[in-house]
Parts: C-alpha cells; structure tokens; sequence
C-alpha cells in the first residue's frame, strides 16, 4: 500500500552529554519516510524547505526510494532549524532554539500523484494543516496522526475535530494525559478512543508502548540499549516503522498493528543508537528481522 | 521449599487522592509472606511487633499458614509505624512520619526451625542485620535480597559485602542507578552484577520489571490497571509472588525466574486494586492463574 507522509524537514543541532552535531538533517518528515523505506519503496513526501537545504540531503532521501515530487523547496528561504540539548539521563531535554523559516507558512499541497495514496501518516503540525491534507485525499484506507502538548492547548478544537477523522493516533504518555486530562494511563487511553480514533498508540520511550482499540490491549517494551547516543526523532522513526510494516503487510488488523508496533519499536531502537538520522540509513531486512526476533525472546516466558 | 522471610510488620496510615486508611497492616515481611502464601504453605516469618499490634493481624497472618514463631512481640513495646500521601498521578508519595519504635533495636533472631530453610527473602532493613541473618543459616539455596536508597548511601561498604552473598538482588529502578552510579539502566544493571548478586531484577512500578542475568535478559510489563487504589507494598508483594512461585516450583533456573517475574507482578497488580494487604487475602489459583493468562495475552504477536 502506497504510503503518504506530511510533516517537517528540518536542520537540528544537538547536544548530549557526550557529543554535539550542527545542522544535521532532522523533521518528522525525515524520520519517518526513512523508517518506512525499509519496508516500502512507495512513499510520498510532502513538507517544506528553503533553498539552503543541502543537495545531499535530497540525496539521501531519494537514494531511500522517497518521492520528493511534494516537497516544496521555496526560493530565497530558510529551512525550519531546531536545537536541543539532552540532560545527563538523555530521558529529558531543553529546547534552546526553534526557528521555524519557510515552515511557518506551510500550507501542506498534496500533487495529483500523491492523492489516492493509502496509508496516510500525518506528523506532527497543526491540526487544521492536518486536516487540509485529509481534504485534498481521495480515498484514504487508514490515516495514522502525530500530534503535541502544543498543539492539545492551543488548538483543541481543530485537533478534536480531526481526531473523528484518525483510524491510529501515536502520542507519547505525557500527551496522553494532557489530551485526556487523566493521570492513569489506560483511563486516560480509553478517554481518547472516546474522541474518535478507533485505535491509539501511547509511546513511553524507554518504557515502551501500548497499543489500545476497543477490543485488545497490547503492551510493547523499549529494546534494552547500553548505549543512547542521541533519542531525536525516535517517536517520528517508531510511526514509520509502524506504517512500513502496514504497507508491506497490505492488510491492517490488530494482529498485524500489534507487529507493526513490534517493528516502529525496532526502528526506533536503530535510531537512537546514532546521532540524528545515521542510525537508518545503512540498515537491511536481515537487521531488522534480527532486531525484530530479539524483541520475541526479550519477552518470552514458557507456559 | 521452604521460605524464610525477615522484614518489617508495620501499621500504615495511606492517604490517597481518593481515600485514607489508619493503622492498617503493613511492612515488607507482610506482604511477601501473604503474597508467597498463595503458592506455598512452609513460609516462616521473622520480624518484630509491639505489644500494640492488633491481635486480628496476627490471626490474618496465620490463617493464611504463615509460621509466626519467629515473630519477636515487645512486651511494652510499641509497633512500627508509617504514615504517607500519595500525589495525583499516584506515582509519587511523601512520607508523612516514620516512627521506628520496636523495630528500630531488631535483631533478627532465626528460630532452630527456620534454620534450614531454603528460599531466603531478605526485605529492606539494614544490611549489618541482613548479614546477621544469614550468618544464622545452615544451607540457603538462594538468597533474594531487597535493599534501599537509604541503605546504598549510608551503608554502602556493609550492602557491597552483602551482595556478594546474594544470588538475586531485588531493586527499584532508581536505587539500581543510585547502587551503580549510571544513568542508563541496562548498563547499571551489568554494573551491579559484577558487584555479586548472581541475578537481578529491576521493578518500574507502572512500567513493569526487567530481569537480567548473565546470560538472558528479560522485560515484563506492569498489568495495565485502570483503577490503582494504594501503591504501597507492591514491590514486597512482587518479591513475595517470587519466591512463592520458585518454591513451587522446587527448581531455580533463568526459565522459571521469568515466570517468577510474571507471577510477583500478577500478585503485585492484585495488591494495588484495593488499600492495604486487602488485595491479598481473598485470592486463589484461579484468579492467580487467569492474570497470569492474561501477562501472555497482553504481550503476544504473531510470527
């Protein structure tokens, strides 16, 4: 199933309590078609840069099979720039700098070839961009949605409006608990289904993940790492990985969301073992699959 | 086998966004032994109480089999109490008042009986005392040991020796990284075993449990519960559906320490359903065994 993905490209420069990269190539966007072209050589990008987007970044994007034709590159622009910085326990982070440029003024244009895509991921922008994309599709067989606290207190009533739209919402705990305004989790996930999507996705980083619908619950642990060099754009790489795998399995059910949960959770693992989006792009079926059989025996217990 | 468990007896006072008790049971040897009287009838209980200790507990604690010779009761003497507050999101607590009283000159003395026992729990209680108790001992099978952050820092040089006597060390997240002075908890776990406890487990609260040997790593996840009523002692009842399960199973290896994770954590999720050891009185296999169908259920994908 053709994928589409809408959401940010950008340049981040990060620091941890180890190292520092400048102007590395980030964005939702970013992590999440590169997560996905593991698993599908069908993806559509849209989002927006400025004109000092480095050519090898393009390169690497469509040297991962991504189509680029809707990525608007505006003239005489700046690229949407973030910095952060990671505290000595890489679980908490101070932003030190957005700038968001060219991606300001992103009014998300979904091209003619783009518009019968089927699985859709919307990353995390405003809600009403969001639903503009929806508008410009034609038959969309399930739409996954990223969103933020941002977003949950600034434009509650757009996002409430487009959550009646989303088949699979991925939002961390914290969100979840803002969106639903409940401490428990499982409470606070059984709110949201209330407000639309039919399935939702907690992420808890290190933690792991929950998947809910009305009818399964299913509970993922984090890959166990010695070593986190960086967790950017970790959440954005588990959604592509998720929706790479629903495309490359061609039917979506809980069984097969419950995988799909299994290999975002492996793509992320990958991620956050390299500095920015290093760690996805010398990866291999054999990799992933290996990754993938370790999640089993992490969890395995006999009867 | 047979189970000693040395630890405190206790009279909480918990106060919860939603309700409050008073002076209801309470201590680490009370919930491990209640949690471990659900697999096993030869659990020997040492621990001290004053002469105000309600005669109903005692009766509690024997109609559940729970051996009480080596119950120290102070003529005089005045039982140990604490009183906390747990915050809204139930995951965090203020202790209010800790009064030591009898418990503050324990000297756990191990009656002739329990000498041979062959599970030894050893709850949180200094390390000096922890050492004495299994000095006591004519030929443990495997030591479970507890401990604290109060402990790691103040009794680091007499904890260090202890472990090293330890065949599994049972510890929060947070005193895992306090006890290896690493923010990464899979690395403080590797830290920690090459202090000496042949094994470890590391409890998450809502986030479940790892547990890591040299040889296999294992991850559990918490029960996803929509209702927590009381926290406290969940982490004792854990320990305590350990080594139950173990003592059933009459054989220790890494296979059925795993399914000893899965059962303390069923037993653990029954003792926050309700205030107090309430949660542990009225089980049985059944519902014991349909939570734990239900851990398997809560992880499965297919292949």
């Amino acid at each position: 199933m053709s994928i589409l993905v809408v959401g940010s490209l950008g340049l981040d420069t990060i620091e941890t309590p180890f190292s520092k990269v400048e102007e590395a190539l980030g964005g939702s966007a970013v992590y999440i078609s590169l997560a996905a072209s593991y698993f599908s050589q069908d993806i559509n990008l849209v989002g927006v840069v400025g004109e000092d987007f480095p050519e090898k970044y393009i390169q690497l994007l469509s040297g991962r099979k991504i189509d680029l034709e809707g990525l608007q590159i505006i003239k005489g622009g700046k690229t949407f720039r973030w910095s952060g910085k990671y505290l000595y326990d890489m679980n908490s982070r101070e932003t030190l700098l957005t700038e968001l440029n060219v991606f300001k003024d992103f009014n998300p244009i979904i091209p003619e070839n783009y518009r019968d895509s089927k699985l859709i991921v919307l990353g995390n922008i405003d809600p009403e961009l969001q639903m503009n994309v929806l508008n410009q599709l034609n038959n969309p067989e399930f739409i996954i949605c990223d969103t933020m606290n941002y977003w949950i207190e600034r434009k509650n009533e757009a996002l409430r409006q487009l959550l009646k739209m989303v088949d699979l919402l991925v939002v961390s705990d914290s969100e979840a608990r803002l969106l639903a305004n409940h401490p428990n989790l499982i409470r606070a996930a059984k709110i949201i289904l209330q407000m639309g999507p039919k399935k939702l996705v907690i992420k808890k980083g290190e933690h792991g993940a929950f998947l809910l619908t009305n009818d399964t619950i299913f509970v993922a642990p984090a890959f166990p790492l010695e070593d986190i060099i960086d967790p950017t754009g970790a959440g954005d790489t588990f959604a592509g990985g998720m929706v790479g795998y629903l495309s490359r399995a061609n039917t979506i059910s809980d069984e097969e969301l419950k995988k799909a949960v299994i290999y975002g959770s492996v793509l992320a693992s990958f991620c956050v073992e390299k500095f920015s989006v290093d760690g996805l792009i010398d990866l291999d079926e054999a990799k992933i699959k290996n990754r993938f059989n370790q999640f089993r025996k992490l969890i395995y217990f006999e009867d």
